[in-house]
Parts: C-alpha cells; structure tokens; sequence
C-alpha cells in the first residue's frame, strides 16, 4: 500500500458517512429538495473558481512541467465549466444552470473548506500538503458514484442517475495524478510531515461532508446571534 | 459612527449569543467542568501562536513605522506568555499551566478560525481584511467582562471572577488601536470592499462564539466518521 | 493617450538603447558570436520558466474569468515551449535547441529581473504591479522587430531575420491584453500608486537592456572576488 | 567546520574585495566623498526598513519560540532606528540623520539586493533560504570592522573610526544566531538544496559589494536611456 492509499484507507469511515447522509441517499432515490440542489449548485461554483485559483498557486511549486501541463488542464476544464454534471441537477430542478449560479453563497462550512486548501498553498513549500486537502474532492464523488452505480436504490430513471454515472469514471484520471504527486512529494518527509498530510486529507474529506450537509440544511452565517 | 464602531455595532447579537451560552455562563457562576477549560487553554496556546504568526504577516502591510511598533509588542506579549489571566483558569483546574499546555489539540472550529485569519493576511495587501478577522478577539473578550462585572450573576468568590476583571480594562488599548487602523485602512475602500471586511468581522465573532463553545464540548474532528 | 500608452511613451529611450545596444545590432546584420546567442537561449529558457509561474500566481488576482483563460493559454504557450524564434537562433549557431537550454544559466541580470517580477506578484494584490513588471518584454520585442523589418540594415538573407519576423507580429495580442489589464486595474489608483507602476514598468524595460547585454556579455556571479 | 563557517569561508574573496573597494578605503582614511555617505545613509534606511519586514515574514516558519523573541528584538532594534552607527557618519557630513535620510533613494542595486531576499523569504518554507540572503550583511561588516580595526590605514582620529569600532562588536550575536539557524535548518537538506542556500549567501555578499559601490557612485536607475 502506498502513501496516496493509506490516506484513501482511512478516509473509508467518514465516506461511508457521506454515503449515507441525507443528501447522497435523496440524490440517489432521485428526491431531493430542489433548494438542496441549488445550495449545492451556487456553492459549488464558487467553490470551483478558488480550487482553480489554488490549482494555480500549486504551478510553482510543482516538481516538473508534465504536471505544471496537467495543472494547467485541470484549470482550463474549470473556467470552461465543468457542464455536464451540473447540468443534470439543473435539469431536475428545472431551471437553467447558469441562472440558477447568479446568485453568490459562500455559506460558513464551504468557507472552512476553501480557507483550509488556501492555508496549505501558502503555507507550505511542498504541495503534497495543498494537494492532500485538495484530493478528497475527485476521489469522494469518484467513491460515492462508483458504490451508487452497484446500489439497487440507485433510481435509474431519475436525471439525478446520470449525476452518479458522470463521477463513477470522470474523475480516476485526475484521482491517479493527484496519488502520483502525494507519493513523489511525501517520499522524504519525516513521520510528523507526513502525519500533517495525512490530517489535510482526512480534514477535507469531512469538509467533503459538511459541503453535502451544508447544501441540505441551505446553512447560513448567524450573524443575527441564533446558533450557528 | 465610524466604520469600526459600526462593526460592533453588528456584532453584538453574537456577542450577546456568547454570553448566554454555556461556557461564559458557567464561567460566571465559577461552576464550570475542568475538561472545558483545560480544552479552552489548550485551543487558546495553540490559537495565540498563530495569531502572533499573523501580527508578524501584517507588519509589511503595516501604514507607518508606529504600527509596526505597536505589531512587535503585540508579538511579545503573546509569545513571552499573556500569563495572568490564564493563570486564574489553571488555578481553578488546580493544575500547572504549562503542563495544561503540553497537550496540544487542533479543533475543527479553532482551524476554522485561524485559516480565516491567514487567508486575509495572505490573499489581501490592505491589512484591514486580516485586522477585521483578528479584531473580534480583544473586543469579545472586553465586552463579555464588561458585562459580566455588572452582572449580578458574577460569582465575586470564584477565581474566576478574576478572568473577568483582567479582561475587563486589558484589551481596551488594544481595541483603541486595531478600530483606528481599520478606519484608516477603509477610508478609500469602496462599498463592496467595506462590506468583504465587515463580513470578516462578523465571521470572527461567529468563530469566538464556536471557540468557547468547542472548548466547551471538546470538540473533536470525527474521522472515525461519526457526524461532525 | 491611456496609462498603458504612457508606460510605452516613457520607454522609447531604453527601448532605443536596446536597438543600438551589440547584441540587437549584431542579430540584425545577421553576424553575432553564437556564444551570445547559446547564453541567451539559455537565459531565455530559465526566464520562461519563471514567466509562466508567475502568470499562474497572477490568476487569483485576475478581474474576471477571460483574463484567466489568457493567462491559461499564455502558461500552457510557454509550457508547451516557444519554439519558432529560438529555432532560428539554433539553427544559426548549428546546434539542437534543446540540447542548447540542457545548461542552465542564472545569471546576475536575468536575477533580478526575474526577481523584480516574482516581488510585485507576492507583495501587491492589484495585478497591475506585476503585469507592469511583465509587459515590457513582450512589447519591446514586438517594437524591435517591427524597427528592424524597415531597417535597411536587416540581413535578409540570414536566418536571424525571420527572429524579427516572428516577434514583427507575434506579439502584438498578447501586447494588447496586458495594456488593457493595465489601464483597467490602474483605473481606480492614485497617483503615487500609478508612480509604482510606471516605475515597475520602466524597471523592467532596463532590465531587457540588461538581459541581452548579459547573453553579449557572458555576465555571470563573481563570487570569485572579481569585479562584478 | 559547519555549514555556516563553509559559507564564510566561500565569501572571503568577495569580502577582500570590498574590503579593497573605494567606499571602505576612503571610510578607512576618513576622507570619503559626503555625496556618497548621503546616498548610503539614505539606501541604508530603505533598506533596513525591509529587513525589518523581511524578520517580521520570517517569524511564521522559525523553528521556535526563542528565535522568535530573536527575530522580535531584531525588529524592535530597527525600528527604533539603528542610530549609533549613523550618527558617525552624519557628523562626518555635518547634517542631521533624519533630515538626510528624508529624501529616499531606492538605486538598482538596492532594489535587487532588497528582492533577491524577499523573493526566498516569500517561495521558500525552510528560513534557511532567506537567512543565507539576510546573513552576509551582519558578517560582511563584522569583518571588515574587525579587519579596520588592524589596519594600520585607519585614521583614529576621524569619526569614521567610530563606525568601525560600532561593528567590530555589535553585529557578533547577531551573525551567531543567524549561523546557528543555518546550520539547524539545513541539517536534514540535500546537496542540491545546501547548494541553493550558497547561492544565495554568496549573491549576498556581492549584492553587499554593489550596495557600497551604489553609494559611491550614486548609481541610478537610467529610465532616460544612459547605459546602465
């Protein structure tokens, strides 16, 4: 087992919690709220546009050019919009895509995750520490899809199906790259370094969570002073 | 009103949120479990040697050699140990606070907070985006023992009460300091700017509302993946 | 006549120095010792290196999603190598461009070009800064170029012309958007910040002197105790 | 020897040189052109005023609370203005410090020397790359101080004596500290990484043969299209 797997392995527990939380299991009986899927819409896409920018803060610090050409794709496919997914949400909620993204959240959870990516590209030199907390991303809804495709609640006459479909092999090539790094940029880390990747990855696969849960809830900052 | 003044304006429905709850209620009566201050001293060392860390970020984006002056004693307040008023916390433990502080402990809300703040000091060039996130602290802190010293609640034979009336005056130089920097630096902001700092400036009184709170309940980051 | 045209204004003395400089006139007569060619492919390939990392740190500080997806193509050029020009410069010393660029060179002058860039793009959150400090190498090619296709001293017949003849036009885009990148993120400066501009600007001119002198010259680090 | 001595060792040429230079020998005689401790006193004070910002970057990535204090004392002493030396220097004049340094000069070699460090304070994680930037200046004028102090050359009898006698002494901790945090931080680096942190203390030892060139030339920027 390599680096990249082991973070893999123990990031099973707080997957399967995504699994089964409320918005993965409506998702895949094909009945969610529809706000719940415009929550996770318009807070993806700001989500999207600073993973690209942290996708261009790592080009410096990348150890060749083979991956500075694979970063430079990886951002292209992003401010090109990564359509099709999205698409199908839009489609079951019945409005168009890029209207339903005009509006702008940035709810306190997708903060938190943003701000957790940022910290690592600029704190740290080595980008298997920004890559660790960027990785979950691809490989959650890869690992979420690929269990969904073989679930017989899986409603495949849902729109929602062909969400699952899109994720069960769209993100491996990105998933294999970003292990690729993790393994190469780790090879001569002390035990501690590498405890602190290790803590990266896990710390974003429950943002991985709190992301789906927060686009449920439709959360919010309570500046008002109700419980946040 | 100037700009500064408007923030706390803002903020106190969170602040009066803190100090209805748990931890700053219980604080009050001197009957507070000793796990919740043993987790709130640990976050807290944890916390100030970041925020030292960022006073440190903000003395190239610093206005004038005054405030520079003004950052490098702040540092050495903090990493020469702001010792009286945890003491008082350590007292009632009947523990040693150093040795409280050996445990170190990264909670998920502690990590939010602290990211926030390196995100402004790193992604922003004018220092009101990183003085708004760090601002809410000292001003919490001296409005919560203002209150608390008129409140009849105040359990006057309690060690405790002594953590009230040190930050009752102590912070008050400090808050002087960092308003009338966030004023000068929003002088020439535009609206939309102004209203990016005011939002920093809310989400940090959110944060210190989860800081207590997460000492409170010791929280933790669930990788075993129960819910966060 | 706008800001960017201002800068341009501003330049024509250095830019004029450049052309008369040994190493511009000398490639125009087609007659330069390959030795100054090898150093400046060499240089040349260490720069771009560097040019493109900081196009990647420009993009969270761009305005809007168009210039990020010029900025993609402009890193995704220079990744995928610019190879026309430096091919008429190897053909003419006879030797593989690739195994020309296998040395690596860094000397004093490209140093602190290099290091002018990477200073405006860490320390200055306006990209107007940097783009400053960048825009004059594309611009004083294209007017060199353009200045040599209707000198009459331009050797026609050697390889070196077609240089000229790619940088005649190539550039001329490229020219285009950071001009435009400028006027528009200098919009809202005062004068003092527009002074830093210029000055970026102007720097960074002085430094193209300084770049081809240093391939003619051979330049490299005295750390020998000679003379630098 | 350790890591630091070998770097010292490798700088002593470039050290003889500006031991031999027209600044240090004139300084020697005390007789020394006043345009030229004009033009010092004021790229000095640039100059300082960045270092102090360059500590304040540094304070984040030291490997401990006690360099911290170290590099919180370095800055205090800065900017609380590192007068003794000056005043030397400005009684040689016959004008007033403050008045003299009013006017400010940022010349070329000052500007790169300047960014050669804050370049390696912002891209690198490990402070060993930016102290070897920072380190140079303190031991530079240590030995050359030191060497002065011998020299039968010396004029005792003017003040500029005095600035010698000021370093022969005052830099010692100082240049102690820096090599201890050199040796401790390049302890676990390759021979590649080792062979960076050189490179950039001997650019730094001959940036310091530039800085006293600049004074006594009163380099300037030629924007009007002089030869540089």
């Amino acid at each position: 087992m390599n680096f990249a797997e082991t973070l893999e392995r123990d990031a099973q527990p707080i997957i399967d919690e995504i699994y089964q939380d409320h918005f993965i299991q409506e998702l895949l009986k094909g009945d969610i709220k529809k706000e719940a899927l415009r929550q996770y819409l318009r807070a993806d896409a700001s989500y999207l546009r600073e993973f690209a920018n942290i996708y261009a803060l790592l080009i410096p610090i990348m150890p060749d050019l083979e991956s500075v050409r694979f970063l430079v794709d990886q951002i292209q496919f992003i401010v090109n919009g990564e359509v099709e997914a999205h698409e199908y949400m839009a489609d079951y909620i019945g409005e168009n895509y890029n209207e339903i993204v005009q509006k702008k959240v940035w709810p306190p959870s997708g903060d938190h995750y943003i701000k957790h990516m940022y910290y690592n590209v600029y704190a740290h030199e080595n980008a298997a520490y920004a890559i660790a907390a960027m990785a979950p991303c691809p490989y959650v809804y890869a690992m979420i899809a690929k269990r969904a495709m073989k679930d017989p609640n899986l409603n495949k006459s849902s729109i929602l199906a062909k969400w699952f479909e899109f994720y069960n092999t769209e993100m491996d090539p990105l998933i294999e790259v970003l292990d690729d790094l993790m393994n190469q940029l780790t090879a001569n880390m002390s035990e501690t370094e590498k405890n602190e990747v290790r803590e990266n990855y896990l710390q974003s696969t429950v943002h991985e969570l709190n992301f789906f849960n927060m686009a449920y809830t439709s959360e919010k900052w309570q500046f008002g002073g109700e419980r946040v």
